[in-house]
């Protein structure tokens, strides 16, 4: 009995290891150096091939890296077996503090001082205050709990959207098709945190921008991205920047990843890009979680975070 | 009977403004513009120049506009009348998100990420958690335990050091000359919201950059100054920036303010400088919590907030 770790993007090695130190009595086995496909039992996967995870005709489970599962869901052939999502605090805590430093960012005008000082220019701007600035945050599962929670804390304005009606406290909700005019007329700092889903993919275009509030104390809206890169158009998103219907951006994720080095993006005004590092999983943090679940679904329990196919995450 | 406005450096008509709409039965003046010196009761003040408060024989109470004094004890004649503080949510506020801006800058090595982005480059850095990097904060006022709140509830260690000894919620605590050894070698992240007396002018210099954490998760320690300019020695500070010993800074205060345009620490790598605009007071905001101690003193009752002349705030 084994437990594979299959990984495209990322090197396995530290993965294997860590999970070897927390279950010193299982056998861990790295794609595609496997000799028995018979004993995969569990198996810790990021981005596989289509038609991979089909080799391993004894499959129990499988535990997506990071928080979304598109990267699974894309393989029409994937084996009918539980699949559960890492919902970790260390992964959790590293989101919010990226989501936290953009929005702030944004509100202090952080970027317009380091152009200031470049210049040597002592200038001070005006500054509104947190409560006069509202985050819409789209996606209200752990990840925009918690980013709502410390924006709630630092000050600011919350609403937030979801696909299903949710109740957060110090949020204004709003959920649905019906509900998305609503809740984006009043967001002045668009935060999406969705998962990437049929629903979901390429929701975030021109549509969207023109419908946020575009006479807020910021000067012009701004949309930050740490959820997937193929729920925003980015053809409509260069455009929006550029007529200055967004004031700027904060971007995680791209509808192609790597960022080709010929995309607009990179030299916007007003526009930060990190290489889909908002929140790195931590073999570290997450091997204890993995241990876990392991121990309990071979004690016959249900796994924790299990994914709902057909909702896509 | 009347309130005085008298402000170097601000335009004093927005907070004469927004007094009198919260205090509609006084007479508001603004210095110089006073015809009947001896009818100024109280005085809403910063950074007066020394003798000019002198003038005015009736004045019953002062209050400093910012959460630092030293603007007023500066002045050998200034009359004896009790001063009162700024003590107020959206200024605190406001420095906090200015901190927990700067902290998250460094840390999530936001500088280094746009410089990458400027050369179209993607590129992953490796990232340590909250939990394994110590934020180190000095002066545990109103203004410093708040910081440490959210710095906490984003995952950061903390530690804390103060005049004398205080208690605060996750906060590892230390204080006087005795304490401060310990409290700097843990700390990765310095951030200094002292005010500024006879005891901590000067205080942050080689000695104290010299001890700070040099083997940390950041990759060196980090300077983070909101408090007031005269506590930092900026020649150690170039020094310590120059040789690596430190790794960043963040200053938004600096020993002769504006910053003069010859000075190093405009175009140092990752220094971010702010022109004195971490926390600046708002008319709006202000004026509610001036008009309440006016209308408190008049009815007797002790001011809140009161500056103890011999400690310095």
């Amino acid at each position: 009995m084994s437990i594979l770790v299959l990984m495209d993007g990322w090197s396995p090695a530290p993965w294997a290891t860590a999970l070897q130190s927390v279950l010193p009595d299982e056998q861990i086995v790295i794609y595609p150096d496997v000799a028995d496909r018979d004993a995969v039992e569990y198996a810790l996967v990021w981005a596989p091939a289509s038609g991979v995870l089909n080799q391993f005709p004894n499959l129990k489970a499988l535990f997506s890296l990071g928080a979304g599962v598109d990267h699974l869901l894309r393989d029409a052939s994937l084996p009918d077996v539980p699949i559960a999502r890492i919902v970790d605090p260390d992964l959790t805590g590293r989101m919010s503090e990226w989501v936290v430093a953009q929005v702030l960012l944004h509100h202090r005008q952080q970027l317009r001082y380091l152009e200031l000082q470049r210049e040597a220019v002592w200038q001070e701007l005006a500054q509104p205050a947190a409560a006069d600035v509202c985050v819409g945050v789209m996606g209200l599962g752990e990840l925009g709990r918690d980013a709502a929670d410390i924006l709630h804390r630092l000050g600011f304005a919350l609403r937030g959207w979801s696909r299903t009606a949710r109740t957060v406290p110090h949020v204004s909700c709003f959920h649905g098709a019906d509900g998305l005019d609503e809740f984006l007329c009043g967001t002045d700092i668009l935060l999406c945190l969705l998962p990437l889903t049929p629903d979901t993919e390429a929701l975030i275009g021109k549509s969207v921008f023109d419908r946020l509030c575009s006479d807020g104390p910021l000067g012009g809206p701004v949309f930050i991205n740490a959820g997937r890169g193929r729920i925003q158009v980015e053809a409509d998103l260069v455009a929006a920047l550029r007529s200055k219907v967004l004031k700027g951006a904060s971007l995680d994720v791209f509808e192609g990843e790597p960022l080709p080095q010929d995309s607009a993006l990179w030299s916007l005004d007003n526009v930060i890009i990190t290489p889909h590092a908002a929140a790195v999983s931590s073999p570290r943090a997450l091997s204890h979680l993995i241990a876990r679940q392991v121990q309990a679904h071979r004690a016959g329990q249900t796994l924790a975070h299990l994914v709902d196919r057909a909702r896509g995450y």
